[in-house]
């Protein structure tokens, strides 16, 4: 119950303590969806909140996955009293073992699900140290002076989702990471209203908080609606049910789980991810299943169709994972049938569109029935729309508000409820970008002008950070009109080319198809070398090489409106 | 007013004819959005409906866009009658430059607008034919035994745009091309739902209908909750608007012209289609406006920001487009100033998102207002949505349904509303793949096991066709990984290497950075050909090639994890 009514925002009350300022470094998770990493440091002491993943954008083709620029944080390793997650989606833990060991190794400490989930993924990486982690439960204040930090409970889409609060010198910081209310969540408790009240009557000097849906109106959709869904679907479905989503979205797999017990269907997980994280919630109690429901693959033919529920990663479309392989005819132990069912339970994630749509076609080709999200809601998301940041800034009535976790249209849009429902003015909100020092003190937030090296780091296979924007342009040279690569054998003595050059094309044209094409270049090439060496004089390769590479290029690109990267290769004898 | 109360689908009446079958075969538009091409042939003489571009897919970098395959009509040129087009799209009158010599220069039918942009564009291709173009209008009927075609009017979001309705000797088949119900058009009339409703009663054999939005619940929005939300946004700013849309939205452009007109505002078009689209439409008298409301965008200065709209191309986020340079600041004319107004007025073509969200994102950035679709309903799709469908099924009762234009998930999710809204079997609703036969008669659809050869056409520069399968997966395997050439001077007496291999790598590592693994790499280069040439025997060049291919590609692997493209060079000395 609440122990007063909500009052318009109050002066967040100021705890005793230095004049000092808290600097608020984002890392990541600015003007982007993914890569979260926040420091705070006051007087020289920092801690770290989350350390996560990003997608490539579309211009980094190649790239695995990006992660924060740690380098303002290289020589301050004694200073990082302690790095604090939220939960255990990799956009959040993702980069621990890439950049633990570039930060002097701190404590680490994180809910008991997400410190598994940290701890698991840990092996991949036997050249990342050893972890100082440790599993904290919700009462524990953590006293890393001059912060004390504390966590609460928040509704995601995965268990043990933590909101983090920290006390500093000049007042509370609240910071949500990823959340939304939800009265009816899946396997856990709603957040504790009267509690977020108490912090707002406390008073809160600043509230950072998701602002991956704030370009959404209303609220979000509760999982009781889903779940609700979901089983119209199940009452329905005759054959198998296959059904896909993230595998970190571990409620839906929880509901999943449930309804298939409902329906007498035994589950089948499929995918690494997904397998892997399901068996840690397993261990430690946070999905939920009788003791047979879970089966192996192999076992699937000892029961009708009817009786089975296949959960499985792929409803982004990506080409390895399982669905996809499912709709290919790809996989080994299941196979799409007539009569299957599958239930795309996730949004997409933007970029995949086409990806999303190449995989439903071929699904509807074979003849599955297929439910997406834009069918019913089947998938909601685990972020807050705006009518959730509302009751959040209702609850707190912070006095500052820092928008994190998203583009800069939904950070903006954000803002407006700062204006909206706190009046506050724009000068109590700050919009930042990732890098940028954010200066708080009891009565004023500063956006300054100063960065930190937020460039960001690319990571490619075993390579972190060695991509650099020169490699990357050239693959998305390369990728749009190929390549072409001459070699020439030169006389040294006379400059005269012997024999005919040799051309390696690929992704430019069709050698085979274009001889003619390639024996009028190899005459232009003869030419050029030709008319570039002045005899009698040393002979002047690298300008040589240019001249091929201008003239060839300008004589391919009035041939076929192409700019292949032409590559001269000059063999001197 | 409708003559008769809508009743439930009765039995197309059946045109005395012969009892040939009438063939329909989609070179384009089905399982994509885009590319629209439909062959109708009925003892052997052909007519054609549409002739558009289609978007390359994600699997194909590089590539400007796709037309249909049109192959099956190359020995059959003196057979086409002619081509019919239902609107000015380059979705569907994009591939004539491309194609239409190929077929035998067919004559082509089109409403005003449409022909005026058709000729327009063939100024760009001067050495495709001279056009045999005729301008047709909604009451003529074109006799092209043994069919008779003619045009009705519906909504779209261009003017003049035409439903196709062809008189065969089995029955008469209605092809929708793209379409909405709109009570409240742009400048237009309403489509006329009673000629729709006596088409219906005479007897529809087969329609073949718009599936774009089939996925959509509800009606499509009017055009005048449009406008309506346009006000607000007008009645607000203070500074300049700046609207983008597609340049082919003529009626978007239109409403912006009226509201400018009654706020007092100037003009100006901006990006190269619009600019020439709305010199068309404004020479045909389609776009209405007051003498001196359109303006240069030089004579800007002479008007106070209040007083100025500029509409333009870019809000799909295209990189050379109008509003990409205005955000970049790199437009000559525009620049973007804070208490600019910027309004996308325009849905997001999927692929799209993350391009719009970059640029939506520096807009915010650099401080301008934005305003979207996810914002308020300041775009409404061109395409009926289910509701619009199941309206036009309703109207025309036709016996046989085929979905066209879109995604298989579309195409699917509109063949559940033959079933639900004219109790059609599956058997009375054809889905088909592009280059499949479809054959109908009086009684009967069969989609034919049978595919004439649809092979997509890729549009590279000004290459048709050129670009394989295999220049495709270069491109997408260099844009991964990048390639590695490799250049080894061997001594073709002795196999030996003579001094270094000369190296050539882009896209794979930054080569400055990374001398180590170049040192090795090119040790291992040297000793792989050692190892491969054998003394006292003729050197066998192919292997010694595959095995560096190999040997040096695993070497990369396990130093890197990337796979970059080899291409092993050997000069013979």
């Amino acid at each position: 119950m609440l122990r007063q009514k909500i009052t318009p925002p109050e002066v967040a009350s100021a705890r005793p303590s230095s004049k000092g300022k808290l600097r608020i470094i984002p890392l990541g998770g600015l003007g982007e969806v993914g890569r979260n990493m926040t420091v705070l440091e006051y007087e020289g002491k920092i801690i770290i909140i989350d350390m996560g993943l990003g997608f490539p954008e579309l211009d980094m083709p190649g790239i695995d996955f990006t992660i924060p620029n740690t380098k303002y944080l290289e020589d301050k390793k004694d200073k990082i009293l302690g790095i604090f997650f939220t939960h255990g989606h990799y956009d959040h833990i993702g980069a621990v073992p890439y950049l633990i060991a570039r930060i002097g190794n701190p404590p680490l400490f994180a809910s008991p699900l997400t410190a598994a989930i940290i701890k698991k993924r840990q092996i991949d990486f036997p050249n990342s140290p050893k972890l100082n982690l440790k599993s904290i439960k919700e009462d524990d204040v953590i006293k890393v002076a001059p912060f004390e930090v504390s966590f609460f409970h928040v509704n995601h889409n995965i268990p043990d989702d933590y909101a983090i609060k920290v006390e500093t010198p000049i007042g509370t910081i609240i910071y949500t990471s990823d959340f939304k209310f939800d009265p009816h969540p899946v396997n856990d408790k709603p957040t504790d209203l009267e509690q977020l009240k108490r912090f707002g009557d406390k008073g809160v000097l600043m509230l950072m908080e998701d602002s991956t849906g704030a370009e959404e109106e209303g609220h979000s959709t509760s999982e009781q609606t889903i779940k609700d869904n979901l089983e119209i679907i199940f009452k329905q479905s005759k054959g198998r049910i296959i059904a896909a989503t993230f595998g970190s979205l571990l409620n839906r797999v929880q509901q999943l789980i449930t309804l298939s017990e409902a329906y007498n269907r035994k589950v089948i997980i499929q995918g690494f991810t997904m397998k892997s994280n399901v068996e840690i919630c397993k261990e430690l109690g946070y999905i939920k299943s009788e003791k047979n429901t879970l089966i192996e693959a192999k076992e699937m033919h000892n029961y009708p169709d009817s009786r089975l529920t296949v959960i499985g990663t792929g409803a982004q479309g990506e080409s390895n994972a399982f669905l996809m392989r499912y709709a290919n005819g790809e996989h080994k132990e299941v196979q799409l049938k007539r009569g299957d069912t599958i239930i795309f339970s996730s949004s997409v994630v933007p970029g995949n569109e086409r990806s999303v749509q190449a995989l439903k076609d071929n699904l509807y080709k074979r003849g599955a029935h297929v439910f997406h999200y834009k069918m019913m809601d089947i998938h909601a998301s685990g972020h807050g729309e705006r009518e959730d940041l509302r009751e959040m800034l209702r609850l707190l009535r912070p006095k500052f508000l820092m928008p994190t976790h998203g583009y800069l249209s939904m950070m903006a849009r954000h803002a407006e409820l700062g204006e909206e429902v706190l009046k506050m003015t724009k000068d109590d909100i700050a919009l930042a970008e990732n890098g940028q020092i954010v200066e708080l003190t009891q009565d004023k937030i500063t956006v300054t002008k100063n960065f930190v090296d937020s460039n960001i780091i690319m990571v490619d296979g075993l390579g972190v950070g060695d991509v650099s924007e020169i490699v990357l342009r050239d693959r998305q040279l390369m990728s749009a009109d190929g390549m072409f690569v001459i070699i020439a054998v030169v006389d040294s003595q006379t400059g005269k080319v012997k024999g005919e050059p040799d051309i390696i094309s690929r992704g430019f044209i069709y050698m085979k198809e274009s001889k003619d094409l390639l024996y009028q270049t190899r005459k232009k090439i003869k030419e050029t070398i030709t008319k570039t060496v002045i005899p009698g004089t040393d002979i002047n390769w690298p300008y040589i090489r240019n001249s091929l590479r201008d003239k060839i290029g300008k004589f391919l690109y009035v041939k076929t409106r192409r700019r292949p990267m032409i590559l001269p290769v000059i063999v001197e004898i």
